[in-house]
Formats: C-alpha cells, sequence, structure tokens
C-alpha cells in the first residue's frame, strides 16, 4: 500500500523507524506520532541515547562484551573467578545467565555461532581470541554455553579442537528437561539425553 | 526480572525505546543492537529524523493535519474542492481516505475524540476552528468520517449541534456491512443498520 504522507519530514522518520526489524510501516507511524505527542527534551533524548550509544560505545579487549570502557566491568571485577571462561553468542546470553546468579568466572562473546547457511564462518567470530587468552593467561575451565542447535553444536566441536591441544578443561551446559516441561510433550532427543546424563539424586533438586 | 546491562550507555538507548508503546524491555534490546550493527550515518540518520520532525514539523493552519508548511499540501492545492470538508479523527485517518482516492475535498484533523473516560472534552479537540472554518468561508459540506463508536457518536452529535444553525449540509460516511464479510458473522447493529440504510441496487456495486 502507497502511503500517502503530508509531510516528508514525517516520512522520513517513519521510514527510518520503518528500517527496524519487524516494524511494519503502521506500527513505525505509530511509534513516530507517539514520540511527537512527547516534549522536545524527550525526543531529543531518545534520538541522542542511539547516536550516543554508536559512537562511544566499547568492545571489552577481553571478553568483546559491549562496554562503557575498554575493559568491561565484569573482567575487571577482582572479586570474580578470572580463571573460568563462560563461552556464549552474545551479550544477550551474559544478560540472562548473569541474572541466573549461579556464576561468578568471566565470560567470551563469541559474537555469534559458525552457520554456513548465513555465510558465518569461525574467522567471524571471537575463537582465535579465546584461544589466545586460554594459551596466555591461566585458564582452568573453559564452559560452553552456546544454544543447543546444530549451528551451536558445530561451533562447540569446533572450538573443542582448537582448545584440545592446551590442556583446559572443557565443559558444556546440561541439557535435559526445562522447569515445568510436561514430560509427554518433550521432545524425544531432549529427553533420551535426560536419562543418559541423568545425575545422583541425593534428596534435593 | 531485573537486566543487568554491561554498559551504562547501552541501558539508557533500551530504556529510551522501551519507553515506546508495545515495545518491552526484550524488543528494545533487540532493536537497539540492530541499530548498534548498522553504521555510523545510518544510526545518525535514524536518531536525527526523529529529532528533526518534533523540531520542524508544523500543524496545518487550516486543517490541523501534520505539514512541513504552514498550510498542508492538501489545503493547498488549487485543484481540490475547498468547499467539502472530511472531519478526521487524526492523521492517519486522513492518509487511510486519501488512498480511498474516492475523496477530492479538503480535510478536518480533530486530534481525537470526545471521551469523558479518557479526559478528552470538546475543547480539547479541533471544533471550535471547524466551526470557525465553516461560518468564515464558503462551506457546502461537511462529512464526519470519525470511528463508528460510542466516542466518534458523541462527537459527531457535538458537531451536529454546533453546526446546525449555519446551514451547511452534514453527511455520516455509511456504515454497513464491509466487503468480503460473512453475513452470519456480522454484528446485529451493522447487519441491522445495512438493512435500515439499504440503497437502490442500478445493477452496479
Amino acid at each position: 500500500m502507497s502511503q500517502q504522507y503530508s509531510s516528508v519530514l514525517l516520512e522520513k522518520a517513519v521510514s527510518e523507524f520503518s528500517k527496524l526489524p519487524g516494524i511494519g510501516p503502521k506500527t513505525a507511524m505509530r511509534l513516530v506520532l507517539h514520540l511527537l505527542r512527547q516534549n522536545v527534551s524527550s525526543v531529543e533524548s531518545f534520538g541522542n541515547s542511539i547516536i550516543k550509544l554508536k559512537h562511544e560505545i566499547k568492545y571489552c579487549k577481553i571478553c568483546h562484551n559491549l562496554s562503557d570502557t575498554d575493559i568491561c566491568n565484569i573482567c575487571s571485577e577482582a572479586n570474580r573467578d578470572h580463571q573460568t571462561i563462560c563461552v556464549v553468542e552474545n551479550i544477550q546470553d551474559v544478560m540472562a545467565i548473569e541474572n541466573t546468579h549461579q556464576f561468578h568466572g568471566v565470560y567470551h562473546v563469541l559474537g555469534g555461532v559458525i552457520s554456513p547457511m548465513d555465510g558465518v564462518g569461525p574467522s567471524d567470530l571471537q575463537i582465535a581470541s579465546l584461544v589466545d587468552r586460554v594459551v596466555q593467561s591461566e585458564v582452568k575451565e573453559v564452559i560452553l554455553a552456546l544454544s543447543p542447535t546444530m549451528e551451536g553444536d558445530t561451533t562447540n566441536f569446533y572450538i573443542f579442537r582448537k582448545l584440545a591441544d592446551t590442556g583446559v578443561k572443557l565443559s558444556i551446559i546440561a541439557r535435559g528437561v526445562a522447569q515445568n516441561d510436561e514430560l509427554q510433550y518433550t521432545d524425544e532427543i531432549t529427553l533420551g539425553r535426560s536419562i543418559l546424563n541423568r545425575i545422583v539424586f541425593t534428596g534435593q533438586i
């Protein structure tokens, strides 16, 4: 549907919002008109927040997480276990794991997983820098926390081979039935693996 | 869920996007990370488009539509019928009617409808300026094209009373079954009205 805009300025703003993933022209229009109803300082704050982010954001030189500083706040925290590295796909995964409060080591953000279909090869990811990190500092354990998908597993296996000679302990996060899943609806692979990888029950979950 | 952001800049941008209607924190994060992957000029173009819009947009002095100029391009078009005014709720409705190519008059954008529940009274809308427009210029017909809701009808009736003394012809858009509606699923009020307001069939729709 061709839209008849009464204003070139409006059309330009709607067109910019329409470029965002999952935002169609009607939603873009709704968002732009919503912002237009806010006061000038709110709109400036909105527009400048993303421009400032783009200009000033850094990638942590150690773990490649997004950071305001050269070394991110996790990597620079003395209290954490710097000998245990959790390998994740992206920054959202760091946040998700941090929210569990179950991990006190540091991270390594790959920036994706190997995916020939999407043209993503090992050299597009922070794998070489992971190997360097393991070789150069006293890392005891690398925990692989990638998505349990074909691409994630390809990447797991690639990293496994790259780190095999370093002697570092390699582990992978457990796969099994999720909390509150109903067994009858759990897929066969997951259920089968949860039986194979069963653990000793001590009376506590 | 409290999110642990690795960057204050990122947190600020995500928080700004989360203020948009229908955008939760996870979607906001996705949008911000998408923009972060674009080049600097694209991000500046995005951020500045909304700031520029807010600073430079005008409301047409005649019809109150959004416009780049004091008088919008519809009101300043000589070819249109300036004696027929179509009253609509908002700018999206202007665009929707323009897209039908069935109307060649001009518009009057009320900026909403009377809604006591939302605290919107007649003085919050461009009703007085509509009456002025009808009184001061040679308007022959005012077409009411508001939403077929209780609030829309309240507003229709209010405008009807305000314009009653001016002698202008008042009309209202037809209500009836929509194209491709199935009659059995059409609500009683709409179906009843479509029978009461039936028109002479000339062999053409």
